[in-house]
């Protein structure tokens, strides 16, 4: 992949503040960063946005929204919260505020995914108020219990397909490589998906994965065809930032610029 | 549900050898039994068929057939152990021939689709000859490095459909509430599945899922919601036994018949 492409999702280097990601963006010649809410808040909104912007490093996305399924949550504390992170999405000129939609607190799994469409009909307009576009990332299966009930692409486009009307253009979807990759009904959404993606992120999915959050491996490492996938995203008309998303204890421990290094590298040959 | 349909599979006893395990069925009232290959092997198969059939034993499945993804393997020798498994479930008299299809060895995730295709489409004929039903089992994503292509039930019946008219009522699909539980298609889906369930399996999805393999729940402990899914598999049609397959390190830590007492309470309770 064109390493123009390249975004850094911040988790990938996770010891590090959102300053010194800044910096090391600036050091791998990385045009590109996906930003998360507790390095923001850490830095503070000003601050980060000035950081970005004297850097000129293009936000390819906020992680994250979402959380919208606990029971005894208020409804309209999380819209306060998703709505605070959707202006940081706007102050940020973010490409995308992406949604993890929430996981599974008990038994009832169709509650839970009627509580992310109403909460997601709730933000939308806030969302398109603000210019700022919201992507429903499905998260892979086995993160059911601790992220999302949202797992599917279909699923995801559903939700688009009943929601993004009324708003259009501000509402969409996230295709991670490592929460879609193994479904069999991949190639058939991604078509249906055409116009609809707002985010494409990479990293791999070993073959001896250990633990079902933190295992994922560098492009290249693992059992995904990611040139494939590069293709069918390509398809649907998607050409932003490909964000690299490596959320491993194994590269946590690594220097963060070594890990850069053979991200660049990776990004390069295997996507 | 009803605990004249309990059936006991031996991996949830995974200390006791297939001797143990049927005493253990007769001492906790359990009508039926699913088989392990190596279990099978351990006792001799003579042996094992005599042992179930002298204790009145029904034999629900024959775990397991399948594993006809390596690209490394050759076609007839996988042939051969399948055809081997084919013919111990017939010695056994078991109900099913239970297909775990083979994880994926590298990144060409549609060739090992196409073996799998391939080795059932082999299989078939010796299974119809032998009197034998092969039910594809899909497993959860998670798995599919480790054991299985097939990751959800519309592609076990897209298989399913493809291959049984040429044997009818020799291939179905077996449906292991662990590993389909989370699909937003799974309803629609077992609607289409009347007919072709061969086999229904419990267990229960922890929220604090440690291990891809081996951290599954007794039934109640977890976020499935098996009443539900248990009207929607009897709405298929299928009234046979069901296994309760619990693969988990803590519960093999347990004495087993404290296990086969929590599991028989929890069968009539919880599914």
């Amino acid at each position: 992949m064109d390493p123009r492409r390249l975004s850094l999702n911040q988790i990938t280097v996770n010891s590090w503040s959102l300053e010194q990601a800044v910096a090391g963006c600036e050091r791998h010649d990385i045009g590109a960063i996906a930003l998360w809410r507790d390095k923001i808040a850490a830095a503070g909104l000003p601050r980060a946005a000035r950081l970005v912007r004297d850097a000129g490093l293009h936000v390819s996305s906020v992680c994250r929204g979402g959380m919208f399924t606990d029971p005894a949550a208020d409804p309209a504390g999380v819209l306060d919260d998703n709505r605070r992170a959707v202006e940081e999405a706007a102050e940020l000129g973010a490409d995308t505020l992406v949604l993890v939609c929430g996981a599974l607190h008990d038994t009832d799994l169709p509650g839970a995914r009627a509580r992310v469409r109403d909460g997601i009909a709730a933000l939308l307009p806030h969302a398109a108020a603000a210019g700022v576009r919201l992507g429903i990332e499905p998260l892979h299966p086995m993160m059911i219990g601790v992220r999302s009930v949202v797992v599917s692409l279909a699923q995801a486009l559903d939700l688009v397909e009943e929601l993004e009307p009324a708003h259009p253009g501000h509402l969409g979807v996230v295709v991670d490589a490592y929460h879609v990759w193994w479904d069999p009904a991949l190639e058939q959404q991604l078509h249906r998906a055409t116009g609809k993606v707002l985010g494409y992120h990479v990293s791999d999915w070993l073959a001896g994965t250990s633990d079902l959050l933190t295992d994922r491996g560098v492009m290249g490492d693992g059992l995904m065809d990611l040139p494939r996938l590069s293709r069918q995203v390509a398809g649907t008309g998607y050409d932003g930032p490909v964000e690299v998303e490596v959320l491993s204890t194994r590269w946590w421990g690594e220097d963060p610029d070594d890990v850069l290094r053979l991200v660049r590298k990776r990004f390069e040959e295997c996507v």
